[in-house]
């Protein structure tokens, strides 16, 4: 008999044999095999985690910080290599939600039905 | 060949089959039966719900509200049922939250290895 332990390990083994999962590994391991490469998306992610830190804090961002976090991102995006690795880490992150939600359905039929609709 | 999907449907089975999962949906169907029971937790969960929302907006929350979100607290903890479906429910969100990590360990593998250590 398996339990949900085994089983998610099961899960975990299928997706990182998975092509997502090896798209990602590829074109991230591109990046980091190219130092150019490697530092704007590092600059990028630093400038997404502070932007973001900010608004977890409750303050708003500024005009001028939204604009420049677009400029950047527009730029990264331009770059062959890592413009397809956020196009596979929002595949990733889309699968992993997905993902997600299967498994918790249990608790969604649970919730769901006792809520008094 | 299994991919990703049928595994989480695999997974979502087993947990669904769980002691976890079936005890917590005993217990809430026996708070679902109990009126009395009902009320008090949906009251509980109204304020929670609240003083959740404030702070997800970045208000500060009132010695008040904190004192009083901690009173109700202990006042539905002493409710058995209700108690131990909070307990029940502690637990689920615990293996979930293993769950998620399991299944993501390729992920942290990836992103963990070439954020230069
Ligand atoms: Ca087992
Ligand atoms: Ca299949």
């Amino acid at each position: 008999m398996s339990n949900t332990y085994d089983k998610a390990h099961e899960l975990s083994r299928v997706l990182k044999e998975s092509d997502e999962f090896n798209q990602l590994a590829e074109l991230h391991a591109k990046v980091n095999a190219d130092a150019q490469a490697k530092q704007m998306l590092d600059g990028f992610r630093a400038i997404q985690m502070e932007l973001q830190q900010k608004q977890m804090q409750g303050m708003e961002l500024t005009e001028e910080e939204i604009q420049k976090a677009q400029s950047v991102f527009e730029l990264v995006q331009q770059h062959e290599v890592i413009g397809k690795l956020m196009e596979a880490e929002q595949r990733m992150s889309q699968l992993i939600g997905d993902l997600n939600r299967i498994i918790a359905e249990p608790l969604e039929e649970l919730y769901g039905l006792g809520e008094g609709e």
